[in-house]
């Protein structure tokens, strides 16, 4: 993929390209590497979504915008965002980091939309990654809630029944599947109130609770 | 003291003065408080000081960026710097903060010299605010050493002697002396290579071997 389509996909076009070769090099790569900008770019990026967050929600108070901020800035998100403008496709890696997939490990991604985001800053000053910075993250902050954000579906569902005085849902597990280490938990969640009944499935029992209460929720939440 | 001195401590002068008022307000004052003020120039401290830092060290790798960063950016550094303008004198707080002292307690006075960055930024912009915080923070940014930095007494001091193919210090309590819950230790720190004795006293013996190890260290720094 051309740099060019990279430009138009982040939303902003580099003056001097050696900062944006840097902000794509991995350590794996060569000495002059992405952490130094990473560090900038992590400090760049929390302090403009803290001020995009503050303006959206002039009500919300301390502690509710620096969860929303958390539930934005994350590895998850970074990476989802980093997968979006194929940046995997423009890092430069070591050997090593090629054969192993490094291009799509999420810490990796994250790491480089970091860099990136300080190295704009260093190219084009604050209001230029200002911009940048809600051409790629703005579409996820305009859909921010306060209500949900951060908070896992087990607790998400707890409120919601609790807000229509309804009793706590009921987990149990239907099915173990695999051996020891590696076993695959299967989970009902029960709403009798709602006629609900969910499965959810995991790794563990708690992630299985977590997935069939993230489906009792989204039916939940509609009713 | 008149806010025109805060102003010219701060470095600088608002065109909004209810953003100033806001940005002093203890949340003990009144419904219109600083909390909000407080998580966005937190943020915004945060990327400046990183900004100053990425700059005066364009060696040092990003582990040692963060670590000189949380030892410049903290309560004890924002209360002394607090301190140094006179910011409890400006502050608004409630009856009860009042009698208690709470102008002078390190948590109010650091939380309000951050609503204040936060409030020059919202007032005059990024590269205002970044003027500011040079203003209050570029001395100790200036005298900033990553050798130092966030490293406690005991450490440093162990590896100024490795340094020199020195034994560790050895430290021994001498006295203790209240009651069970209220002691006080006394604590010695030897270096027979160098001919150092110190002591050091604190309500731990922990605490009690940092103060002497403190001693020592300035001590051997300048063997």
């Amino acid at each position: 993929m051309p740099v060019q389509t990279l430009a138009s996909l982040i939303g902003y076009e580099f003056r001097n390209p050696d900062l944006l070769r840097q902000a794509l090099t991995h350590r794996s790569h060569s000495a002059v590497h992405n952490e130094r900008l990473e560090f900038l770019g992590d400090s760049v990026l929390n302090c403009i979504v803290a001020t995009l967050l503050y303006e959206r929600f002039p009500q919300l108070p301390e502690g509710e915008l620096s969860r929303l901020r958390a539930s934005l800035v994350n590895q998850k998100n970074l990476f989802e965002t980093g997968r979006r403008i194929e940046l995997g496709a423009h890092l430069l890696l070591g050997d090593g980091e090629i054969k192993t997939g490094g291009a799509r490990r999420p810490s990796i991604v994250a790491d480089a939309l970091e860099a990136l985001i300080g190295a704009i800053y260093l190219d084009g000053g604050f209001d230029a990654t200002r911009g940048a910075v809600q051409h790629l993250l703005g579409p996820a902050i305009d859909v921010a809630d306060p209500r949900t954000a951060g908070k896992d579906a087990k607790t998400l569902l707890q409120e919601l029944l609790q807000a229509r005085r309804m009793p706590v849902p009921q987990y149990s597990v239907i099915a173990t599947t695999g051996e020891a280490h590696q076993q695959c938990f299967r989970v009902e969640c029960a709403i009798p109130e709602l006629n609900i009944r969910t499965e959810g499935e995991g790794t563990s029992r708690r992630s299985a609770e977590q997935a069939a209460a993230r489906r009792a929720y989204d039916l939940g939440s509609r009713m």
